[in-house]
């Protein structure tokens, strides 16, 4: 095996575990769907202490966050050497909403590609209420 | 922007799905954790229609697979091109127990090196009840 022996983890804080979510454009939502845990991957842009997504209307996605109310997502980024297996990874989670001023949205979709071909989409907030990032070091 | 225009979804069969995810040794894991959704970066191998992974008794992972009545988690891996967003995501989800059967759980501890530096673990099989692979294509 061409892995190193030995790795341990080492906690980040909070604005160094944003700064990692933002130098990278993929990432992968986590949320309840049907009562089971899913996860999609998606690209995002970080704004503040808010990670921004689009998702098709009617996808699980979006259908996930509801009749916005706040449901409590999670959001994970990492990036981590496939035979090292050192790197770094980030998660937050916090309460999803879609924005619903059509200038802010329209100011985000300018920022993010659509994730794949589709029609009409929402943009969604996801407010890094909780940030978790270590990096995996030798 | 880098990225190129347009993606689209190609849905993958449980066989290639499987494979893909069988080329790689890092995925994350899915679960619920206090109620909120969670997610943690790991290495696994793939055994037939299962995923292996190893865990630290009382960590999170370890507790929230519990007392193996068979909680559901989700298991993914993906490997996508930061510039491009073209590659693929492969989710299983199903339900995740302990190997209690010592002989067969130091076989995949064998095959599975620890994701950090630790105490005793457990190892955890997830099984493939649902394969959902895709690869994101031009």
């Amino acid at each position: 095996m061409s892995m190193t022996s030995t790795r341990r983890l080492k906690p980040l804080p909070r604005e160094e575990s944003l700064q990692l979510l933002r130098s990278v454009s993929v990432g992968r939502l986590v949320f309840t769907h049907l009562a089971l845990p899913a996860i999609r991957p998606v690209n995002h842009v970080v704004d503040g202490d808010q990670v921004v997504i689009r998702a098709y209307v009617d996808t699980t996605i979006d259908v996930a966050v509801g009749d916005n109310t706040g449901t409590v997502v999670a959001y994970e980024a990492d990036l981590i050497d496939p035979d090292t297996h050192l790197g770094w990874s980030v998660i937050i989670v916090g309460r999803a909403s879609r924005l619903t001023d059509r200038v802010e949205a329209d100011r985000y979709r300018r920022l993010l590609q659509p994730w794949v071909d589709g029609g009409p989409d929402d943009v969604i907030a996801i407010r890094a209420d909780m940030v978790d990032g270590f990096r995996l070091v030798a």
